[in-house]
């Protein structure tokens, strides 16, 4: 699962977002005809293996290729959203930041009970507000068919945080 | 280019974000896999008469459909965002809010000279983040073939701001 070749599409920014962290950034992959036409495709080929129903992108670079995804495969997508962005009911969980915690919303009526959910988002990092989308995915009744991603940092802790989920990401770097 | 069938699949919301005001709920269209997947196809059919040669998304219920159009032409993606989201180098323009003024901002390489630029957001109310992202877009010397949205709402005074645009949208809504 490594596709090393589009790592060219990438803009590595350093000291962003503060001193020290050198910041991947997906914008030059988006705005890039054939980076985002395979990463999309490719991201789409795995959804099809985790046999979804619906896709869930993360605010907000997690909706770019969760919308994709759920067009190609003509699936709806549900949007994990920071606190007070949704109208309506929601539930909400919590995930730890360096300093603090921060929060995640979803619509009570997003998922309906045994749904097979595909989670969508740029990048894997510590893997926190993955697993707090999850657990929202979880509380509505659904399933976690599958955790997609563009870039994973595996030397972050998240493959222990998602070892209970099938975790699918493009390419990998291996430090900040 | 009224679609009012596809307001079945919008929810509104009262007194959302403040009292008196109607939120029109989208999220109940994209979670339908036949309401997103006929927004994104009639949005699409509307970029292939502008001839875009790339996608801009408004942060953030602009990604998603921009997104989706962006890849079913296999156009590039731009992303015009909120400030300090963008972690290379961006130029901002200001817009009017009911109290105060907020930014948008978009990365300088993002467009290429003479790029033709289909503009996306979800809602069209009254243009001030629209007009913002044209005159992003054209200052870096690239052209607004289209704005396209799904929903517009004319009672507000978007008409006069973007004059000098295309502008197209699914169906609208006679007031709040």
């Amino acid at each position: 699962m490594t596709h090393n070749h589009l790592k060219q599409y990438i803009r590595e920014v350093p000291d962003f977002p503060k001193p020290g962290v050198n910041f991947y950034d997906i914008t030059t992959l988006i705005q890039h005809p054939i980076g985002f036409k395979e990463s999309v495709d490719l991201l789409t080929q795995y959804a099809r293996t985790r046999d979804a129903s619906v896709v869930a992108g993360i605010e907000s670079r997690g909706f770019i290729f969760g919308a994709a995804i759920a067009h190609k495969l003509d699936l709806g997508l549900v949007t994990i959203r920071k606190p007070g962005k949704l109208p309506s009911a929601t539930i909400a969980e919590e995930y730890e930041l360096e300093y603090g915690t921060d929060k995640l919303e979803v619509h009570t009526d997003a998922i309906t009970e045994g749904a097979r959910v595909l989670l969508v988002d740029d990048l894997i990092a510590t893997g926190g507000t993955l697993t707090a989308s999850a657990k929202l995915i979880e509380r509505l009744g659904g399933e976690v068919a599958g955790v997609a991603a563009v870039i994973g940092l595996p030397f972050l802790p998240f493959e222990h945080k998602l070892a209970d989920y099938d975790v699918h990401y493009l390419f990998s770097y291996d430090s900040e």
